[in-house]
This record gives structure tokens, sequence and C-alpha cells, in this order.
């Protein structure tokens, strides 16, 4: 089953928004069985969206649409798919209703372009927006489903999350899908290809393996496609254990989850607790931890140390280490991890200097010079790896690394 | 002048990646005046390709295409294109020097594949990439050009920098465009509207004014487009002036930068030093000032207390306060900004204490419920906001805040 997405409005096109529904969408489409055949992003113009719906319908069975159905003028879409289906607009109640709730939620005036918001091309059923005045719109036209709905990213993922996708499993005689994903860790793609080559040889014709990498981590994605929703979860799970036995040293998680987020868990269960020490990763690394739900029950704090003052006053590395070794070394580093340790009390505790550059580098210390240390009570792993001169990169990397070296210390250590 | 971009490849039609390219490409031409007609991404299939390329040409002058370059047999981008064109692919000199040098600097032994890599149409002129083995291809036919590169961001974004936007220039009579933005913090794009409502009416036709909101933030960007370079550059700064006399109190900065970067520009210039004591942000405040290069000129650091311990220990906050008023109060707030200032010894200060949820709120404090406190030597500004149930939401705003009320209070006292 294809499908194509047309996103209409001309904040993408100056380059002013990146388009981040596109990939949601078809990431969620991809999910239920429907592959996504073309993306377009078009202007609020009438003749092109026109043409960019006659186009999509050619090539695909669904058309999704986002964008252009704000209440202002130059909002066209709702106009344009009436024009595109020879009928007219309507008023709908129940959108309608819903714009006189969510106005007088927040106790404001409403304006005859609200109201005109419930109104809506004759042949369509009414999608309800709880998040927003604009409706979604649902067309059955020749053997297409067309759907338009609001550009703006949130009021579109409730949207697809309570109404279409349901809708759309409902409507379209869809195999079941079972989705395994298997979070790796430290080995690249082409290494873990080679690990595992037989058992992807012998994965039967329903089942896929995807490998989806990103900075220092790969995720394993197996999909069962068929008819027996039973037997694919069995057989799915049967190739995702072979997997995770073969691979069990850079396994980071079984369930689709980000590296951080599989630590939070893992000692959330346990009951441990963690501190950080940043200093050229700035805090990246607590932001990765603090923007989950929960975080709080293991995260305990951290320190940025950007100056060594920092580094000596909160963390105690001492001034002498700082004066001989340098604030980026194996024993900066050390007396950082397990200065967080022991002040903040945690049971595990993370260290991070270097150089992100793109200034600071010296010969015997390049920028991308970095220093990892990760520790528990009666153990400390301390690493040094060299990054390149970009320093956004640097900064990703090192947290990935650092994460990557929490992780292992976890599964090694962890009671 | 019209231009199309086109993106080659099943990863963005898949959701693994979000399409960033594009953005970063349309911003780039509009700058120089190329308006943007259609984004389109397709899959790496021959006939789907040639088809996109064929309706791009009908409507647009420029064609530039992304991705596909790889050396592997699913990249066939050059192929289809000299398909396209009806030409044959030739091994090109500079390419193949290149793709050799490349290969040598790693030390790394290269494949029959890599060779192939120098091959292009024989009808293109090659761009040199400088970042990777896959050459970037220009082709001028029949009074259109198609730009052929690779999608990986960096190799494109130093190719379009480096080559293309200056061959562009170059190649075409555009008109003169200077840019102004102005950043504005704190009001509403309406209400700036309707402060600066005779300043745009008043604008000459050559200047045009956008509006850019992005959570809290608005940039106003005055763009000028003529012939005489002297004259835009006069007028452009002659209306920026006006609105900013005009809109003093919310600039946070005359150029196109991000506030935390305005912030340590001023902070850098007046060779003041920062810190921060971040609750519920979580280190998300210290990672937007240390993505910055240069930041820790200005940043001595800043503690990530999420635990009361932390906020204790390291910031001195009093166990009575905590207790009497809780973790999220004025009291609280207050102590950690001072004990910020204090303990870690620097200019100005900044804490921030909330719920950011999901959970965690009470019938008092809801999630979302946020102090924020920023402080100078002299003076300690405090305030409360609310805002809604998402964590993510919460934590950027809270963050963008926090910024909000630090440049103010700079502006106010900085020396």
């Amino acid at each position: 089953m294809l499908a194509e997405i047309i996103t209409i409005g001309d904040e993408i096109l100056i380059g002013q928004v990146v388009d981040t529904n596109s990939a949601w969408m078809a990431a969620a489409l991809n999910d239920i069985g429907i592959r996504i055949k073309q993306i377009s992003s078009v202007s609020d113009d009438r003749q092109h969206i026109l043409t960019a719906l006659a186009e999509a319908a050619k090539r695909a069975d669904i058309i999704l649409v986002t964008g252009g159905l704000g209440p202002t003028k130059d909002d066209i879409t709702k106009n344009t798919l009436a024009e595109y289906f020879n009928v007219g607009l309507v008023e709908n109640q129940d959108a309608l209703d819903n714009v006189i709730n969510i106005f007088s939620r927040y106790n404001r005036h409403m304006l005859e372009v609200n109201r005109l918001q419930s109104q809506v091309p004759e042949n369509c059923e009414v999608i309800l927006n709880k998040n927003g005045t604009a409706p979604g719109m649902w067309f059955n036209v020749e053997g297409k489903i067309y759907v338009s709905m609001p550009g703006v990213p949130h009021e579109m993922m409730y949207m697809m999350e309570d109404e279409v996708i349901p809708k759309l499993k409902s409507s379209l005689k869809l195999p079941f899908i079972i989705h395994k994903t298997i979070l790796t860790v430290g080995e690249g793609e082409s290494f873990l290809a080679d690990r595992i080559a037989d058992i992807e040889d012998s994965l039967p014709s329903y089942i896929k393996l995807a490998y989806l990498p990103k900075l220092g981590q790969v995720r394993l994605r197996l999909s069962g496609y068929g008819e027996d929703e039973a037997f694919l979860k069995d057989k799915v799970e049967e190739y995702a254990a072979k997997i995770v036995e073969r691979v069990a040293n850079v396994v980071a998680a079984e369930e689709d989850i980000p590296i951080e987020k599989a630590i939070l868990n893992f000692m959330t269960e346990k009951g441990l607790t963690l501190s950080l020490a940043e200093s050229c990763t700035g805090g990246y690394i607590s932001h990765l931890f603090t923007q989950h739900a929960g975080s709080s029950k293991v995260f305990l704090g951290g320190v940025v140390s950007y100056s060594n003052q920092l580094k000596e006053s909160v963390l105690g590395v001492k001034k002498d280490t700082l004066e001989r070794y340098g604030a980026v070394s194996k024993e900066t580093v050390t007396e950082m991890v397990e200065g967080a340790l022991h002040n903040f009390k945690s049971d595990y505790a993370v260290a991070v200097t270097g150089i992100a550059g793109p200034d600071g580098g010296t010969r015997d210390k390049p920028v991308g010079t970095v220093w990892i240390a990760v520790a528990v009570t009666n153990k400390t792993l301390v690493k040094k790896l060299t990054f390149g001169s970009k320093r956004k990169q640097n900064i990703e990397r090192s947290a990935i690394s650092a994460l990557n070296m929490l992780n292992t210390l976890l599964r090694e250590s962890g009671k």
C-alpha cells in the first residue's frame, strides 16, 4: 500500500522551519505497513496544490496533506480541496462545537474567521482536533483516501495517533506487522552485519531486518509481516533472541528507546543513583537524561565545571593536578569522577573533559581530544578519545561515548 | 528566479532521518534572492527520479538534487542524470584525484567502487567535494541549471557555501539583497506588529519585513532588493534603526543570532562572567550556552541540582527553606541564585526550579509551575511562570524565559 505526503505552506519553502512532520508521519505509516512514495512541500498557491494532489493520486492510494488550515486568508487548503473534488463548503456542527469550546475554555472572544474554520468540503468526514480549532478532514474518493490535517506538529500528531492511524487500519486490509527493536552501541553497522550475517540469511521471507545507525548507535529493527499475529510475534521474538544472544556485549536495550533512557530504566529498576561532572559536554548529558519523565528517581544532578575553579571547589580536583597535567587529562577526569561520586553521594558517576573546539587545541592535545571516566564505588574506568574539529559533533560524540561506557559498567557491576 | 529541491533516498521516506538539508538550502537560496517552488523527496528509483526531474524543470529554472551519490549499487542518481540528459559517463581526473587523496590521507585501501565515484555524466562540470569522495555536478542544459550534491549534510553545506552559491550568483543576474535581522524577546508577534505598524506601512516597495516567531522570540527580518548596494544598505539600516528605537525594550540583538549568543557577546565585550543553578531545565541552559565557541570566556559553569541534597551541598540552600517552602518556591530559587553567585564567584547568575512534568504536580503547584531568578551582586529578580503539561516544552520555555530575564537584567545593569 503506497501513500504520499504533501505539506503546504511557505515556512518550509523559505527555510524558516524544518519539516519534522513528514519524517514522523512516514515512520508512523511504515509501522503499519504503508510505504511512502513521495513527500512534496508546496506553496500556498491554488494551482500548485491542485497539481500536487493530482500527481500524488496518480502514484499512491493514500494522500496525506498537512498545513494551510489556519484562519487567515493565506490558508487556502480547504477551499482548494473543495475545488479539487468539485464540491461546496458546508458548516459542520461538530467542528463548530469544537471551536466554541476552545474559545470558551480560554475565555476569549470568537471572531467570524474562527467560526469559518468549521466549514468543510461537503464530501468529507470531519476528524476532531482536540488541540486546535482547525478540523481534520477525511475523504474517500474513487478508491483513494485523502486526509487533510493541520501543520502544527502536536495537533497533527494527536490526530494521527488517535484518529487517522486507527481509521487507516480499519479501512484498509493491512497485514499484521510486528516490530521489535534492539539498540546496540559501540559497534559499526558493517561489523554488526558481519557478526549476524548467518542469522540474517536465515530469516524467513516474512521477517525483514533494518539497520538504523545514528552516531555510535545502531538500532536493529525486525519487522514481521503476515496474517497470524500470535505466530508472527513468536517468530520475531525468536529471531530477536538469537541476535541479542550473538551480540550481547553491545546490546543496550531490547526496545526502541535511546541509550540514556535504557540506562534510566535499568538504574530505576535496581534503585541506583547517578551524578555527572561535565566539562566539554557542557550540560548536554544532563539534558539528555532530564528530558525523560521520571529521571529524578535516578539522576541526583551534576556540575558543569567549565572553569578550573569549579572543578576545584565543587568536585575537589586538586590545584596541583590541574597545574601539572592540565584540565584535559587522565588525572583530572579521574579526580572529577571520584569527586562527583563522593560529593554528590551517588552510586555511579560520569565525568567528561575535553577540547570541543574550534579553538583551544595544542599540538599534544588537539581539538577533539576528550577524556571520559565512569565510576562506581570500587571501580573507575577511564578512556581517551579523539574526535574531529567540529564543536557540535564533538559534544554529541563525547556524550554518546560516555553513555556507552556507563552502560557497559552498569551491566557488568550493576546490582 | 525559481528553484526546486529534489532529495533522493529512502531514509527520508521511511522516516529514519528528518530532512534538514532542504530547509538549510532553502534559507541559503532565499538569502540570495532565489525562491523555492517545491521540495520533493523521492525514492532511489530510476523512473521516479526521471519524472521528478522533468516535473521540476517545468516549474523552475534551477534544480538542486541531493543524495544517492554513494558508492553502493542502490545509489543511482548519477546514472539517472546521465540517462535524463541522454549522455554517457566519463572518468573525471579532478574527481579521481580527490578520491585518491582522501583514501591516502586516511591510509585506507581504495576499492574499485570508490574509483567509480570519479565517473560523471559527460555534460557536467565537476564541483569538488572537499569533505567526501562523491563529486558534485553542475549542468547547464537548455537554459536550466541542475546541481547534484551528496546528501551528507556537511558535505552538501560546504559545497553550497564554497561553490554553488558563488557560482549561482555569478551565473545569474540576481538583484542585490541586503538582510538585517533584529532579535526580539518576550513580546508576541501580533503585539510587535501593532507597535511598528506605521513603520511597516511606510516601508518602500523594495524593502520587505518578515516576522519569524519561535518560542517566546520573534526575529524581525528586513530584506532590501535592488541594484544599488550602498543605497540599499543605507535604507535597510535606516528602517532597522527606526524599529529598534520603537521596540528597544524587547530587542536582544541586531543581528541573526539566538538569544544566548547575544548574551555571550554582550558579556564577553564587558568582561562579565556567568554561572547557573538549574533544576527543572536539567542542564539545557548550560547546553545552550556551551554549544557556542568561546562560551568559556563568560560561562564558568553551573550545577544541575536535581536533588534537594545538591541544592543544599553545592548551592547552600537551607534545609529549613526546602522543608518550609518546598523546592519549587520563591525562597528556594532566591537561595539557589545567590548560592551560585557566591559559590561560583560569577558576576551574574541564573537559577530555575520547577515542575517539568508530566508527574510531580500538586493542587497548589501544578505541573508547569516554574520559578526563575536572575542576579547580579546588588540585585536579584524573581519571577513565577506557569506553563502547560508537556515536559519538553516546559523545559524549553523555562530556558527561554530565563535567558530573557538575564538579558533584561544585563542591559539594565551590565557594565
